[in-house]
């Protein structure tokens, strides 16, 4: 018996890539994708497939034959696919940020939306697996992270579960590939804009991924954390590199960190803290779905500097969200998954 | 009557680009041109070029033929050239490190080679004519600084020089070109091994550009000033990009620096200070010898994020290898750039 | 005294390259630059540059004040301001296909459009100087070749000039940067579309930029010449390679084409023929307004291959529209060119 | 049970590629992994991974323990290997050129190397599977082809079968990603001098992979077929594409031979033959072990241009060599790739 699946936004990169992650799933099935500009349409009409997938409206889906729906959608177009699909008793994860801050209000200044289903964000499970695992396993609507936060907050977690983010800040400097700003083309995407260029962006504390990962990082302090963040175009199609400047306690050098890193996540399959001498780049991680994490030194005594490498549409995105409704479903959390 | 030049080392990028500067300078000569490994064939049988030039090996270059040399050797390799250039009575401007830093034992320490011309160092003057011009006017030789240096140094002048550099510290995450990395093959410039990532190195307090940057900012603050510093190579051919995150008296927001910023560089023909919204990239720069720079709020008070955005050949090296020979010899300092 | 000039659609990439080149040209001025969308604006706004230029909207375009018009707008859009600039007494390069093609019914069938000024199609010269430069210096009204036909033509020219065109056709395998596709944003030009992949486009007999290649070709022929054209996109910004497929006497091997371009094209400071054993590679054209050719025997006697590459924005059309305008005005035909 | 496989040479990009194939395959088991240099190391000191494998020498492989070992290694060093691996009883899948040529003086004179294992020459398979696949069956030595070739024979291959390759003769002009060139750093590989260029190399009628393309297409069309060719290297890591330009009966035009090939690769699941309308891109193989393939006509009747892509590393490599192990030892032709 397999899981039946739907996809909210089958044209978008994350998605594509998401019904390319169930094709191959060997527990789920592909029931639906949805696309409002491409529906009564193929999948293939937009990217390569052999087997081909129908596109269908989203007011067409079927959501009566799935357990399990993804949404795929911009925030504030994917609140009300998912309250329909939940109304429709069918388990979500939704990959839009609608759902990953708890507080009605907190959104609305972000991201200048009215939020139309303020009552499922009770039951919104943030869905970092490596941190709300449990929570995960129940929920009935997961809000699947952003992928600045996701490779922000894996970078972090260690120190800030065990209070050694001193001075509750932390100094973040990403980049990112072009796949992160989306398949609408626009002066930013085009091609001679990106190539041989490097381009920040909402750079210091405007960026709406920052609430995000305030919230987990104050969460897992037990105090308030602030992010100081300065994300980077740059010029690859997949991948995502965090340089996170942190203060620590003197006493913790980079292999202390290390070894910290090492076990917090000894038992996690997607997560990889390298060994001495290595450095996370983001190939390392691109075309997987994992995270990448080196420690440094920084110089002096209470400060380090960590990479964290993912690829911004697989732990970024796609991936997590299959691997959180592997964790929902009772699933290997690794099935389907190209490790 | 032009200045007549020779430049040692031609067939790096650095020096190519030399060469290729001062063919177009109105007021200079290119009188010969080195290289070991090519010596007796033509430049463009590395490079494509339609005015060819012979090249001779550097104990075969006709030092007497020249009022000014430029040196882009390797550091460690360029010592021995200088010296001979000096002997001859030719001004020199040496785009190596072995004349950046005053003290022999510094530089002994961070390039692991012993110098061999200590008795040059109390002569050589740093080449970054924004700091330096008066010096440089009637120096013998010149250092030019590294392509980081440049771009850190520029970046912080405004704050350091006023005092404004909060704690005595700069982290710099900077973003480099591949260019930077030689001409010389090898895994890390394979085109597969860089394109599609992004790669740190040398994270921390460990890249030989480092004793430079705080060498500056120290003197220019009139303290010790420590830099936190994580390179990164980047899938482009030329361009760098630092960005900075500096802590500055809270009253010192982004408006009120970039007046600082704008009124320090008021009269400098190769800086450029953004106005507010909009944002230094890499391609700003890529191309020319300026340094664009862009001031920005971190989200709190007293913290702040300056972007710097040079052509790491250009600003980085050649370019401003060439404006220090106009200023030595009292040309118009932009003659000959491609602005 | 300068040539004042003027540029319509400043803000594409040719407009663009074009108000850069004529700053930097010694003997001419620019004394406007339009755009409809960001008239009253900056091209700063658009591009990076120092010396900031004022766009107009180009009924505003004071053409009482200029001896020289570049139009730089699309085909279709351009008929009506050349007219209007001709009507004023200005001598005008056009870089639109506009009045390249002197039948305006085989205009019309290639372009879907109805040609608004065919009144001056009889007094249009087509603007390669290597073939037409006599009727250059006297024309009123030059049209600029097209990208891909600038590397065909003159990649062939010898050959057709020499009646050693065997079949009257040549195979032209073209391989174009993004830049040529145009800055407006398209699914073709997204970044991630563009990016790791190389795409065939318009294959066959069907790129409007045929009818001028055969126009030309068969001109210098005296004899129908038809050209197979497989233009493909490549992931470089700026860059145009054609290999040539084509057919020659047996007698002709590789030394005795190499032998008939070098005479051919041994006064032409804009083109560059290769010694044997040197192949041309895009990058050796690119940034500057030089074709780059080298000839290359195909296995059998009676076939050759010949490689053209030219700077898509270089050569193939806003350098090759200033050496046009050199030519028009009896100035150095390479002033301010990068050469 | 599993097939037990050895890879030989599994650091190079074909052996790792295959080495990841590998451990992902349902029914395959890698028992050893081959470096000369890194022998004693790990894989992962070379490429980032999870699960590692342990490096050995060639001399110290267990063949005794597999029933198929992969040779990836260079040309002329893959002889003695596979003569060994052989005369343990081996099946072998060859990815070089050693053993594609069945008559060795071919060999040597294209190679310039003696070959040192003759005798083995009659027993080996060219391993196209959509060519030869009842013999692959059998083979106890297979010759994987080389990845031009597999783009332009299946490319061709519809039309020599059925005798509709006028004149015996295909242009060949192809492109290929830069892995293509192999993992040793060089000149030609170095990020700056392929980033931003496109370059042709070995044109007209000497790059290597030339008689097996003539081999196997006038094997089919039962008549001499020459091969006129160009590869270009283009900046891209992954990918190759061909565009063939043919001559074909005058009837026969882009529909109707669509139609053919459609036909002839009806069963095959490694070949996708596009619908009118649609071009073969080469992004639509990179990444799979597909060969995508698009049919043009060329503008007049008797001649058509074949658009063919396969990912270099895919099936114009590693995924092809897997691919024959499946045939070989009668699992799903498909079973362990990425489809």
């Amino acid at each position: 018996m397999k899981i039946r699946a739907g996809v909210f936004g089958a044209t978008g990169y994350a998605g594509y890539e998401l019904v390319q992650l169930l094709r191959r799933h060997p527990s789920a099935e592909l029931v639906f994708a949805t696309s409002e500009q491409s529906a009564g349409g193929w999948l293939s009409d937009s990217y390569p497939c052999l087997d081909d997938v129908a596109l269908v409206r989203a007011d067409e889906a079927p959501l009566g034959e799935v357990e399990c729906a993804f949404c795929s959608l911009p925030h504030g177009a994917s609140m009300a696919t998912v309250r329909r699909a939940r109304e429709a008793g069918v388990r979500v994860v939704d990959l839009s940020a609608d759902f990953r801050l708890p507080d009605a209000a907190v959104y609305e200044r972000w991201y200048k939306t009215a939020h139309e289903a303020p009552q499922l964000l009770a039951e919104a499970v943030y869905g970092l697996p490596e941190l709300h695992r449990e929570a995960i396993r129940g929920a009935q609507l997961v809000a699947n992270p952003g992928c600045y936060p996701t490779s922000v907050i894996l970078g972090c977690y260690p120190l800030a579960a065990q209070g050694l983010l001193e001075g509750g800040h932390v100094i973040v400097d990403s980049k990112s590939g072009v796949s992160g700003a989306g398949r609408s083309p626009s002066p930013t995407t085009h091609f001679c804009q990106v190539n041989e260029s490097l381009a920040p962006y909402n750079v210091g504390h405007v960026h709406r991924h920052i609430p995000e990962m305030e919230q987990e990082l104050s969460r897992l302090a037990g105090q308030p954390v602030r992010v100081t963040f300065a994300p980077h175009l740059v010029p690859v199609t997949r991948g995502m590199l965090s340089t996170l400047y942190v203060r620590v306690p003197p006493q913790h050098d980079a292999a202390a960190l290390r070894r910290l890193y090492q076990e917090t996540y000894a038992g996690e399959p997607l997560v990889h803290v390298l060994p001495e001498g290595t450095m996370a780049t983001m190939s390392w991680a691109t075309g997987t779905e994992r995270c990448v994490i080196s420690l440094h030194d920084a110089g002096v005594p209470g400060e380090a500097i960590v990479v964290s490498a993912i690829d911004n549409l697989g732990k970024g995105a796609a991936g997590q969200a299959l691997q959180n409704m592997n964790v929902m479903f009772g699933l290997d959390e690794t099935a389907g998954l190209r490790l």
